[in-house]
């Protein structure tokens, strides 16, 4: 296993985790805590994985993942108080895990030879879908809808991580960057409270 | 038409009813029912399909799966006092329908070369989709995923039929044993009112 | 570029805009407008794209897309004040949208090898999922479940299509019949007040 599969699956662990959350906040029992870990962590990529066509999608193709997520929910539900200590913790390596995924899904839509605005979105989809559906089983208005900066930040992400790449750049340096910045975006966001306008409503 | 596909286009009418009481109580138009009937016959079945990459999807494939649930539609609205009643046959016909759609997912999943762990996982999701999709339709939280024993039963005969398979049994008789161990535990889930617990807020 | 690309270029925009007036309603931010314009203008078409197992899916194909939706979410965002006062006009091109829709999913499908039946039923997926995923990530039940004459005017338009269709009139003749149809029962709709009535909850 490399250093990218570890980020994935730690990404994929994290994104669980935050679907055992929601759950527990709205009082379901442990399937539906299964359902909304797994439905969070595999989302984004099913999406992309299907409407570009890359069938059986991505996570199909690997156990590993399957235990991840298991693993993932049986730990949110054990350690709930822990994982509410350890919110700066799973800040990082949630966008450590966004910024995996854009990575991962840009790369992917451009090998399916998807023009760059394309890949770009495909990276965003790869990394947001899954918060969204997360939301919408729990019957909520999506959270990067209403108030984040989180797919603004996998967009900026995305953008630089593109222009490296036509810089010539190695994979690696530039992942390293990319998701660096992502991180930085969101912390910066956080802590000076930054937020996009509401449209108004005339 | 053999037994199995019988069963098959039972469950898809029973699913297709469940669905046009949820748009009655949401007080839909017939249009809404019959958007409904049909996301919660063929959802579960469409996300197993779409994510193999196994399309055109099943449904798409024998009218006969349209006209059952325009069929399932027209009867619910036109015998929506009788279906009340019927509430007892529904359950036993519903969890024939769950049997057959997990047999069936867990089958399709193994023949496209997945692992195990996927292809109960994508039985249980053949099984249940529909219903999520439903209930989402009607703005709730899917019902599965607060107090139901619904997907468990599922689970459990999942891994029934997995097991039996491999002791070399035959698919009619594993199929059998399958489907009236999911109908058994539904039962007793309801007679003594069991569900799993909420997970605990802290 | 052909009228009828024009057409469907159009109907994507309309759509588009009719996802940035319901997040503006939500209080969305700008990201969140995006998001729900997207989703609308392309969600029918990836809907019936993936049942059908015809990947990449369509608006992937042609960068044009990604910059009319781009440019409908900054028009509506801009111009909501100037939007409200288009209501008409957007009605119009609205119902066009919905024909061009219907009648490109329907002709789609068939190529396809499906029944005719499946085809109606993608031609009307076509034209109204998106607005149901609208709807769903806004946190509302869709509004063509409720009240909307919507999807059963692309109903009798997807009809009326496949008969002359059979009879042998020519597609653009056809077309424009088609979207004829589907604008004046709409407009019919509105001006008398008609929507299906409720199922009856006994």
């Amino acid at each position: 296993m490399n250093v990218y599969q570890l980020l994935d699956l730690t990404g994929t662990f994290v994104f669980a985790v935050s679907g055992v959350r929601v759950a527990a906040e709205k009082k379901m029992d442990i399937f539906g805590a299964i359902v909304i870990g797994f439905a969070t962590a595999i989302g984004g990529g099913t999406i992309r994985d299907v409407v570009l066509g890359s069938t059986p999608v991505d996570w199909l193709q690997n156990q590993l993942y399957l235990y991840v997520i298991i693993g993932a929910v049986v730990f949110g539900i054990l350690f709930d108080r822990f994982v509410l200590k350890l919110q700066k913790a799973l800040f990082i390596f949630d966008s450590i895990g966004l910024g995996v995924f854009t990575i991962y899904g840009l790369e992917k839509a451009m090998n399916f030879g998807l023009d760059e605005g394309f890949a770009v979105l495909l990276g965003i989809t790869s990394a947001t879908a899954g918060g969204v559906i997360r939301d919408m089983l729990a019957n909520e208005v999506p959270v990067i809808l209403r108030k984040e900066i989180y797919a603004t930040a996998c967009l900026v992400g995305a953008l630089v991580f593109l222009l490296f790449k036509y810089l010539g750049m190695s994979f690696e340096i530039n992942s390293a960057i990319t998701i660096s910045i992502i991180l930085i975006i969101r912390t910066i966001a956080v802590i000076y409270n930054i937020s996009f306008p509401e449209i108004k409503k005339k």
